[in-house]
């Protein structure tokens, strides 16, 4: 754990402008929205499109070089992808081109430049008036450049922190290790960040003086927040299943995840208000 | 509803590389995944910064010109924002710098490219090895040009699908219409859609025959899939609400969210395998 909590530099692609006693800067928030994301949504600027590419990923916070290292501490991201796809391939080339050139002040990082976005809803804030709804929701943003991991062991450390943010403790349960066609049919993507940011809203709705004190719409619109949380059901076996019993570590992960998941959906909403109007998130 | 299923054009940024069995280019497949999605991430590329902006925001397909038209028809996204905001901003430029170049046909379309994802997760696929695991997922992406909405009458009704996406029927039960500080603070992006594309994974575990014949790996790895599926909550009011009872809107809603969410992930991995093997999503 680091001697104090550490924060990102506010950068002009990362300073949240909107609402900004709802931002945070802390590597310990964004880091940990990252983990608890099943989905990261990465986006690059491909050459010959005028639009982003964003691409549904499975990713972990890590750190090779200091494993022990926790979530508030320097971490990189490592990203699962195929061998063949277009991220992959672009970042090989950028990683192959600039590579060497890291001593050069005035050139950028090697590797690709990404934006990668983990969002959570907790609830719906449904309002007396339309322009007052919500959602209560935790979203952090990392900026950073995507290279190829080339190293084996540390690609085999970011294959184990991948399998275990999806269920933890899941890699040792599996047949390991990968055997040499699945290391080669099987590419990491290490995103060493530059910046980042959260962005996270809580509690109640809020409405304007206007409608507080009208009377007529006070008795006629219900106000309130729906919760909104993530459910694990009932474990499906594969055809060729042959561990008749759900093992202990799966149903503990389920039993935790659906607790913490609603837990935070009701806690969210329970927060106490924070005095100001809302609009909906993406506001930044 | 059209006379037959349409579909996206294929263009270099939307083309499925990997596993395109899994690809589609229907109107009614894409669209309807974006209306599903509570939240939406919205990416473009700032002209200041190597990194693509994100911004989970709220969004609905609709057609002011023809309101009647069906999820499978050629339909607009709107989006909600706030005035001040980044997007809106970088939008509203590109609108009036833009404008009246459209007969030009060598310029690009008015407006700000953007590329918008909605993804849904719904299970956890567990497999023997590492590598076969995957996710059942629906995940869509749109790419167009992004415009501010300025007709009052087409704000109005963005504004409406928007509210109702969150909940049907919702913008009929509120204090309507807007009031015009709500209509100044308001802001309505809309999103000429370009072409897009939709990636579904469904099915139980697919495992390399190497590990479905090693009788110690059977006996030893549990293999299946963990649904995963939104709850919506009970209802919390707010501490002005004086509607003692939840409307009956919102208990069907929560009713058929629930039982549509945990259908779509049961029935997701109860699909038959498709034979080919997995990898993680975004492996496009």
């Amino acid at each position: 754990m680091p001697r104090y909590e550490l924060t990102y530099p506010k950068e002009v692609h990362n300073t949240v402008k909107r609402y900004n006693s709802r931002a945070s800067y802390a590597l310990r928030t964004i880091h940990s929205l990252v983990n608890e994301a099943q989905l990261l949504h990465v986006s690059f600027q491909p050459d010959n499109s005028p639009f982003p590419a964003t691409l549904p990923m499975i990713g972990a916070m890590g750190s090779f070089e200091r494993p022990s290292a926790d979530t508030g501490d320097v971490l990189d991201l490592y990203l699962h992808g195929y061998v063949s796809s277009r991220l992959i391939n672009i970042s090989r080339t950028k990683t192959a081109t600039e590579e060497g050139k890291e001593s050069d002040k005035d050139k950028p990082p090697a590797g690709l430049p990404v934006t990668v976005a983990a969002s959570h809803v907790d609830g719906l804030v449904l309002a007396l008036s339309p322009n007052a709804h919500s959602y209560n929701y935790r979203s952090a943003v990392l900026f950073g450049y995507a290279t190829l991991v080339t190293d084996v062991s540390e690609k085999l450390y970011a294959m184990e922190q991948i399998t275990n943010s999806v269920v933890p403790g899941r890699w040792n349960q599996t047949r390991v290790p990968p055997n040499n066609a699945e290391m080669q049919s099987t590419s990491v993507l290490k995103v060493r960040i530059v910046t980042g940011s959260a962005k996270i809203r809580t509690g109640n709705t809020h409405d304007d003086r206007c409608d507080l004190d009208d009377k007529s719409v006070l008795d006629s619109v219900w106000a309130g927040v729906l919760p909104v949380h993530t459910t694990l059901g009932e474990p499906i076996p594969a055809s060729y299943n042959r561990v008749n019993a759900v093992p202990e570590y799966l149903e503990q992960f389920r039993t935790d995840f659906n607790t913490t998941s609603l837990g935070k959906a009701i806690e969210a909403a329970e927060e106490p208000a924070e005095g100001t109007k809302d609009t909906h998130p993406g506001d930044a």
